[in-house]
């Protein structure tokens, strides 16, 4: 199946923590890759931000999922 | 300021693209890195993830943010 | 009151688990529903997305929430 | 590959509309599925879910991916 | 219908801007109000975090939804 | 380091919570600030939002971040 979703980094399992509910899941993102960040148009005008620009991509681990084969 | 948001990947922007709202911001992650994501414990025992484990670990763009220096 | 989320399914709990601050909601649907996945158009292409396609519209657990009267 | 996104519903697509940089895809859900949801241990006692309540799933049309054979 | 999220803050909206597919909807907030943040343990104790700290709550526009009576 | 994430409201940690994974993190806001949210412009149509209109800013706990200088 293909998804929509446009980022996808492999990597390998670090650390597996479980709790009751929720598992914590570390990965080691060793390929380079490419990212797609939908932002408003509004921000992007405030961060100037332009082609080379040196940028961090931020994610908040609750939006992470993962996939194996 | 320091962030809660665990994931912060270094790279370089390749295109910027704006909507009338929107702009999608790509991004060329070069540096390695390392992800945590939260799931629930079951699809963590669902997919028998464990240490050492080849995963992929995937983002929806909306849920990515920018930050520049 | 009227909310902005566009995607409302009706169900019945089926099962409620409890961790130590979050809680996992398990809630069959059965009625049938009509769902809107915004996603970037470069996707909706890649994927050749259009009317009469069989797809499946996934979602992270940590992005539903649940209503109750 | 498998997916740690624990809900994923089965449907038809009845609408594709592109913006400049978004795309909305509209999803004929017809088949029952269930749906985990993780919300605040503090929300679940603060409604009162139990099995077997009636509840509503929603979700921001941001939040929903969409896969294709 | 109540909702199980768990922050709602009541403003008055200062702009509406309409894109293609998307709307962004500028919103003041007016009074005071409590939010709950839910993230790793993880963060929580590498920020150290602790009653009267003073902090920022930050999130995605993508992930704000609206309310109307 | 700027942040394109649009929403940031000052406050001060009422209770922090600790699970075996997660935190809860409760932030009582008392500075009035703008808020700016991403919805379908469906939605707005829906909803009827316009300039003066009182409405709620509704977000689920998982996708609020916490800054701390």
């Amino acid at each position: 199946m293909r998804l929509s979703a446009r980022n996808s980094l492999k990597g390998k399992i670090e650390k597996v923590e479980l709790g009751a509910v929720m598992a914590s899941i570390k990965i080691k993102i060793e390929e380079p890759g490419l990212i797609t960040a939908l932002i408003t148009k509004e921000s992007a005008e405030a961060l100037e931000l332009k082609t080379g620009d040196d940028v961090v991509a931020i994610v908040k681990s609750t939006e992470i999922m993962v996939g194996k084969e």
